[in-house]
Protein backbone atom coordinates (compact mmCIF):
# COMPACT_ATOMS: atom_id res chain seq x y z
CA UNK A 1 0.00 0.00 0.00
CA UNK A 2 1.18 3.04 -0.87
CA UNK A 3 2.02 5.95 1.96
CA UNK A 4 -1.31 7.82 0.21
CA UNK A 5 -3.56 4.66 0.68
CA UNK A 6 -2.47 4.12 4.43
CA UNK A 7 -2.86 7.54 4.86
CA UNK A 8 -6.55 7.84 3.37
CA UNK A 9 -7.40 4.75 5.14
CA UNK A 10 -7.11 6.80 8.75
CA UNK A 11 -8.74 9.56 8.06
CA UNK A 12 -12.20 9.91 8.98
CA UNK A 13 -14.85 12.26 6.94
CA UNK A 14 -17.05 13.87 9.00
CA UNK A 15 -20.35 15.25 6.99
CA UNK A 16 -21.21 19.07 7.75
CA UNK A 17 -18.73 20.02 10.30
CA UNK A 18 -18.12 22.74 11.09
CA UNK A 19 -20.77 23.63 9.01
CA UNK A 20 -23.51 22.41 6.78
CA UNK A 21 -22.25 21.15 3.54
CA UNK A 22 -18.39 20.69 4.45
CA UNK A 23 -16.71 17.55 4.86
CA UNK A 24 -14.28 17.45 7.70
CA UNK A 25 -10.87 15.41 6.50
CA UNK A 26 -10.41 13.97 10.73
CA UNK A 27 -6.83 13.35 11.45
CA UNK A 28 -7.29 11.67 14.53
CA UNK A 29 -7.36 8.14 13.85
CA UNK A 30 -3.99 8.98 11.98
CA UNK A 31 -2.61 10.41 15.10
CA UNK A 32 -3.00 6.99 16.73
CA UNK A 33 -0.79 5.56 14.29
CA UNK A 34 2.51 5.81 14.90
CA UNK A 35 4.43 3.72 11.95
CA UNK A 36 2.17 6.00 9.61
CA UNK A 37 3.03 9.25 10.95
CA UNK A 38 6.70 8.21 11.11
CA UNK A 39 6.56 7.87 7.51
CA UNK A 40 5.07 11.54 7.11
CA UNK A 41 8.16 12.70 9.14
CA UNK A 42 10.20 10.76 6.59
CA UNK A 43 8.44 12.76 4.03
CA UNK A 44 8.73 15.97 5.21
CA UNK A 45 12.31 15.54 6.19
CA UNK A 46 13.50 14.47 2.87
CA UNK A 47 11.77 17.50 0.90
CA UNK A 48 13.44 19.57 3.69
CA UNK A 49 16.88 18.29 2.82
CA UNK A 50 16.05 18.65 -0.71
CA UNK A 51 15.17 22.56 -0.17
CA UNK A 52 17.97 23.50 2.80
CA UNK A 53 16.06 24.59 5.67
CA UNK A 54 17.59 26.56 9.15
CA UNK A 55 13.98 26.62 10.87
CA UNK A 56 10.62 24.81 11.03
CA UNK A 57 7.65 27.13 11.24
CA UNK A 58 4.45 25.34 12.68
CA UNK A 59 1.20 26.62 12.03
CA UNK A 60 -1.36 26.37 14.83
CA UNK A 61 -2.50 24.01 16.64
CA UNK A 62 -2.31 20.76 14.36
CA UNK A 63 0.59 22.09 12.60
CA UNK A 64 2.67 21.57 15.94
CA UNK A 65 1.78 17.96 16.04
CA UNK A 66 4.42 17.09 12.81
CA UNK A 67 6.64 20.56 13.12
CA UNK A 68 8.37 18.99 16.37
CA UNK A 69 9.28 15.61 15.18
CA UNK A 70 10.68 17.27 11.93
CA UNK A 71 12.82 19.53 14.09
CA UNK A 72 14.24 17.16 16.07
CA UNK A 73 15.23 15.38 12.74
CA UNK A 74 17.01 18.09 11.60
CA UNK A 75 18.07 19.43 14.31
CA UNK A 76 16.73 22.57 13.64
CA UNK A 77 14.31 25.49 15.52
CA UNK A 78 10.76 25.08 16.05
CA UNK A 79 8.80 28.46 15.77
CA UNK A 80 5.15 28.51 16.19
CA UNK A 81 2.92 30.92 14.39
CA UNK A 82 -0.33 31.32 16.46
CA UNK A 83 -3.61 33.19 16.69
CA UNK A 84 -3.51 36.77 17.85
CA UNK A 85 -3.07 37.13 21.43
CA UNK A 86 -0.84 34.07 22.40
CA UNK A 87 2.47 34.75 22.18
CA UNK A 88 3.26 36.74 24.70
CA UNK A 89 6.04 38.78 23.27
CA UNK A 90 6.86 41.29 20.69
CA UNK A 91 5.29 40.30 17.51
CA UNK A 92 4.54 40.62 14.05
CA UNK A 93 1.07 40.32 12.65
CA UNK A 94 -0.90 39.61 9.23
CA UNK A 95 -4.91 39.52 8.80
CA UNK A 96 -6.20 37.99 6.41
CA UNK A 97 -9.91 37.50 5.09
CA UNK A 98 -12.06 34.62 6.23
CA UNK A 99 -15.62 33.63 3.81
CA UNK A 100 -17.36 35.58 7.06
CA UNK A 101 -14.76 38.20 8.72
CA UNK A 102 -10.76 38.39 9.08
CA UNK A 103 -8.42 36.57 11.09
CA UNK A 104 -4.34 37.59 12.52
CA UNK A 105 -2.01 35.22 13.04
CA UNK A 106 1.11 36.36 15.06
CA UNK A 107 5.00 35.17 15.02
CA UNK A 108 7.11 36.35 17.65
CA UNK A 109 9.67 39.56 16.27
CA UNK A 110 12.66 36.27 17.24
CA UNK A 111 11.50 33.48 15.78
CA UNK A 112 13.64 34.37 12.73
CA UNK A 113 16.58 35.43 11.91
CA UNK A 114 16.79 38.18 8.28
CA UNK A 115 18.26 35.24 5.68
CA UNK A 116 16.94 31.86 7.42
CA UNK A 117 15.41 29.30 4.93
CA UNK A 118 12.21 28.28 6.28
CA UNK A 119 10.15 25.18 5.98
CA UNK A 120 6.30 25.89 6.58
CA UNK A 121 4.22 22.88 8.16
CA UNK A 122 0.36 22.67 8.84
CA UNK A 123 -1.74 19.48 8.62
CA UNK A 124 -4.35 20.60 5.88
CA UNK A 125 -4.02 22.98 2.52
CA UNK A 126 -7.63 24.12 2.10
CA UNK A 127 -7.93 28.11 0.79
CA UNK A 128 -3.82 28.36 1.90
CA UNK A 129 -5.14 31.76 3.55
CA UNK A 130 -3.75 30.72 6.82
CA UNK A 131 -0.49 29.80 4.84
CA UNK A 132 -0.31 32.43 2.83
CA UNK A 133 -0.35 34.98 5.71
CA UNK A 134 1.96 32.64 7.71
CA UNK A 135 4.52 32.83 4.51
CA UNK A 136 4.07 36.90 4.82
CA UNK A 137 5.16 36.89 8.56
CA UNK A 138 8.16 35.23 7.87
CA UNK A 139 9.04 37.31 4.68
CA UNK A 140 8.24 40.35 7.16
CA UNK A 141 11.35 39.28 9.49
CA UNK A 142 13.28 38.59 6.10
CA UNK A 143 12.94 34.97 6.37
CA UNK A 144 12.91 33.29 3.15
CA UNK A 145 10.53 30.45 2.31
CA UNK A 146 11.78 27.43 1.02
CA UNK A 147 8.77 25.22 1.01
CA UNK A 148 5.52 24.63 2.54
CA UNK A 149 4.47 20.93 3.52
CA UNK A 150 0.45 19.59 4.50
CA UNK A 151 -0.61 16.38 5.00
CA UNK A 152 -3.67 16.67 2.98
CA UNK A 153 -4.74 18.97 0.42
CA UNK A 154 -8.38 20.04 -0.62
CA UNK A 155 -7.52 20.42 -4.31
CA UNK A 156 -11.10 21.30 -4.97
CA UNK A 157 -10.70 24.61 -2.93
CA UNK A 158 -7.59 25.81 -4.94
CA UNK A 159 -5.07 26.59 -2.62
CA UNK A 160 -2.38 25.81 -4.54
CA UNK A 161 -3.00 28.74 -6.64
CA UNK A 162 -3.06 30.73 -3.85
CA UNK A 163 0.49 29.58 -2.75
CA UNK A 164 1.72 29.43 -6.39
CA UNK A 165 5.04 31.62 -5.32
CA UNK A 166 5.87 28.86 -3.34
CA UNK A 167 6.98 25.43 -3.30
CA UNK A 168 4.52 23.14 -1.85
CA UNK A 169 4.54 19.47 -1.22
CA UNK A 170 1.30 17.58 0.02
CA UNK A 171 0.99 13.65 0.72
CA UNK A 172 -2.91 12.80 -0.10
CA UNK A 173 -5.43 15.03 -2.39
CA UNK A 174 -9.20 15.34 -2.00
CA UNK B 1 24.86 22.06 33.15
CA UNK B 2 21.85 20.08 34.43
CA UNK B 3 18.65 19.73 31.94
CA UNK B 4 17.10 22.05 34.28
CA UNK B 5 19.85 24.83 34.54
CA UNK B 6 19.87 24.36 30.49
CA UNK B 7 15.99 24.81 29.93
CA UNK B 8 15.91 27.64 32.39
CA UNK B 9 18.32 29.46 30.59
CA UNK B 10 15.90 29.33 27.16
CA UNK B 11 12.89 30.49 29.28
CA UNK B 12 11.85 33.91 28.76
CA UNK B 13 10.10 35.91 31.57
CA UNK B 14 7.40 38.26 30.59
CA UNK B 15 6.12 40.59 33.07
CA UNK B 16 2.20 41.16 33.22
CA UNK B 17 0.94 38.87 30.25
CA UNK B 18 -1.65 37.96 30.18
CA UNK B 19 -2.45 40.15 32.64
CA UNK B 20 -1.04 42.80 35.59
CA UNK B 21 0.88 40.71 37.86
CA UNK B 22 1.45 37.71 36.49
CA UNK B 23 4.77 36.49 35.01
CA UNK B 24 4.37 34.55 31.70
CA UNK B 25 7.04 32.05 31.17
CA UNK B 26 7.77 31.99 27.65
CA UNK B 27 9.14 28.67 26.05
CA UNK B 28 9.47 29.70 22.54
CA UNK B 29 13.22 30.13 23.04
CA UNK B 30 13.54 26.70 24.75
CA UNK B 31 11.78 25.36 21.48
CA UNK B 32 14.56 27.11 18.84
CA UNK B 33 16.98 24.55 21.10
CA UNK B 34 16.05 20.85 19.74
CA UNK B 35 19.04 19.29 21.53
CA UNK B 36 17.39 20.56 24.79
CA UNK B 37 14.31 19.89 23.80
CA UNK B 38 15.66 16.05 22.59
CA UNK B 39 16.41 15.85 26.79
CA UNK B 40 13.26 16.75 27.20
CA UNK B 41 11.28 14.23 25.62
CA UNK B 42 14.27 11.46 26.57
CA UNK B 43 13.23 12.15 30.23
CA UNK B 44 9.46 11.79 29.35
CA UNK B 45 10.58 8.60 27.57
CA UNK B 46 12.28 6.99 30.69
CA UNK B 47 8.95 8.37 32.43
CA UNK B 48 6.58 6.79 30.13
CA UNK B 49 8.88 3.33 30.33
CA UNK B 50 8.73 3.32 34.11
CA UNK B 51 4.73 3.52 34.12
CA UNK B 52 3.94 1.39 31.22
CA UNK B 53 2.28 3.77 28.56
CA UNK B 54 -0.04 2.50 25.88
CA UNK B 55 -1.58 6.26 25.07
CA UNK B 56 -0.30 9.60 25.36
CA UNK B 57 -2.94 11.83 25.51
CA UNK B 58 -1.68 15.75 24.80
CA UNK B 59 -3.18 18.46 25.65
CA UNK B 60 -3.70 21.75 23.49
CA UNK B 61 -1.98 23.14 22.21
CA UNK B 62 1.30 23.62 23.99
CA UNK B 63 1.50 19.74 25.03
CA UNK B 64 0.95 18.75 20.93
CA UNK B 65 4.45 19.80 20.73
CA UNK B 66 6.34 17.36 23.15
CA UNK B 67 3.94 14.53 22.81
CA UNK B 68 3.92 13.67 19.12
CA UNK B 69 8.02 13.34 19.76
CA UNK B 70 7.56 10.96 22.62
CA UNK B 71 4.55 9.11 20.43
CA UNK B 72 7.07 8.00 17.96
CA UNK B 73 9.63 6.95 20.26
CA UNK B 74 6.97 5.01 22.11
CA UNK B 75 5.39 4.00 19.39
CA UNK B 76 2.19 4.64 20.53
CA UNK B 77 -1.13 6.60 19.64
CA UNK B 78 -1.38 10.20 20.56
CA UNK B 79 -4.33 11.35 21.46
CA UNK B 80 -5.34 15.03 21.59
CA UNK B 81 -7.44 16.89 24.21
CA UNK B 82 -9.05 20.08 23.10
CA UNK B 83 -10.75 23.14 23.74
CA UNK B 84 -14.78 23.04 22.88
CA UNK B 85 -15.77 22.91 19.46
CA UNK B 86 -12.66 21.82 18.01
CA UNK B 87 -12.94 18.03 17.59
CA UNK B 88 -15.56 17.11 15.20
CA UNK B 89 -16.75 13.39 15.97
CA UNK B 90 -18.00 12.49 19.44
CA UNK B 91 -17.03 13.54 22.20
CA UNK B 92 -16.85 13.16 26.25
CA UNK B 93 -16.69 17.03 28.02
CA UNK B 94 -15.02 18.03 30.89
CA UNK B 95 -16.09 21.30 32.37
CA UNK B 96 -13.91 22.94 35.48
CA UNK B 97 -13.45 26.25 37.25
CA UNK B 98 -11.24 29.08 36.05
CA UNK B 99 -10.68 32.27 38.15
CA UNK B 100 -13.05 34.34 36.37
CA UNK B 101 -15.91 31.38 35.11
CA UNK B 102 -15.03 28.04 33.50
CA UNK B 103 -13.66 26.44 30.76
CA UNK B 104 -14.73 23.24 29.01
CA UNK B 105 -12.10 20.58 27.09
CA UNK B 106 -13.08 17.74 24.92
CA UNK B 107 -11.56 14.11 23.75
CA UNK B 108 -13.37 11.76 21.70
CA UNK B 109 -15.21 8.93 22.52
CA UNK B 110 -12.49 6.51 20.53
CA UNK B 111 -9.56 8.30 21.91
CA UNK B 112 -8.86 5.43 24.76
CA UNK B 113 -9.73 2.10 24.94
CA UNK B 114 -10.55 0.73 28.28
CA UNK B 115 -8.39 -0.46 30.31
CA UNK B 116 -5.13 1.44 28.46
CA UNK B 117 -2.70 3.36 30.08
CA UNK B 118 -2.82 6.69 29.20
CA UNK B 119 0.56 9.28 30.09
CA UNK B 120 -0.68 13.23 29.65
CA UNK B 121 1.39 15.07 28.36
CA UNK B 122 1.74 19.73 28.78
CA UNK B 123 4.31 22.42 28.96
CA UNK B 124 3.28 23.94 32.35
CA UNK B 125 1.57 22.56 35.22
CA UNK B 126 0.17 26.38 36.95
CA UNK B 127 -3.20 25.33 38.93
CA UNK B 128 -3.58 21.86 37.40
CA UNK B 129 -7.29 23.05 37.01
CA UNK B 130 -6.61 21.47 32.61
CA UNK B 131 -4.48 18.41 33.65
CA UNK B 132 -7.19 17.43 36.43
CA UNK B 133 -10.13 17.71 33.81
CA UNK B 134 -8.21 15.95 31.33
CA UNK B 135 -7.13 12.97 33.60
CA UNK B 136 -11.16 13.10 34.30
CA UNK B 137 -11.90 12.84 30.62
CA UNK B 138 -9.43 9.67 30.30
CA UNK B 139 -11.18 8.11 33.08
CA UNK B 140 -15.09 8.61 31.43
CA UNK B 141 -13.46 6.44 28.71
CA UNK B 142 -12.25 3.47 30.88
CA UNK B 143 -8.51 4.74 30.79
CA UNK B 144 -6.23 4.66 33.48
CA UNK B 145 -3.81 7.71 33.97
CA UNK B 146 -0.56 6.19 34.63
CA UNK B 147 1.41 9.50 34.84
CA UNK B 148 1.47 13.07 34.06
CA UNK B 149 4.08 15.13 32.44
CA UNK B 150 5.48 18.43 32.14
CA UNK B 151 8.05 20.42 31.31
CA UNK B 152 7.68 23.49 33.78
CA UNK B 153 5.95 23.68 37.06
CA UNK B 154 5.13 27.05 39.24
CA UNK B 155 5.15 25.38 42.90
CA UNK B 156 3.91 28.60 44.28
CA UNK B 157 0.35 27.76 42.55
CA UNK B 158 -0.59 24.31 44.21
CA UNK B 159 -1.04 22.21 41.03
CA UNK B 160 0.27 19.12 42.87
CA UNK B 161 -2.28 19.04 45.58
CA UNK B 162 -4.74 18.89 43.49
CA UNK B 163 -3.53 16.39 41.08
CA UNK B 164 -2.18 14.43 44.20
CA UNK B 165 -3.83 11.26 42.98
CA UNK B 166 -1.52 11.39 39.70
CA UNK B 167 2.64 10.35 39.11
CA UNK B 168 3.19 13.68 38.48
CA UNK B 169 6.87 14.46 36.41
CA UNK B 170 8.14 17.94 36.06
CA UNK B 171 11.73 18.96 34.94
CA UNK B 172 11.97 22.49 36.08
CA UNK B 173 10.36 24.24 38.95
CA UNK B 174 9.63 28.28 39.71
Amino acid sequence: MSLEEKIKSYIRDIPDFPQKGIIFRDITPLLKQPAIVKEIIDRFEEFAKEKGVDVVAAIESRGFIFAMPLCLRLEVPFVPIRKEGKLPWETVKETYELEYGTATIEMHKDAIVSGQRVLLIDDLLATGGTSFASAKLVEKLGGKVVGIAFVIELTYLNGREKLKDYDVLTLVKY
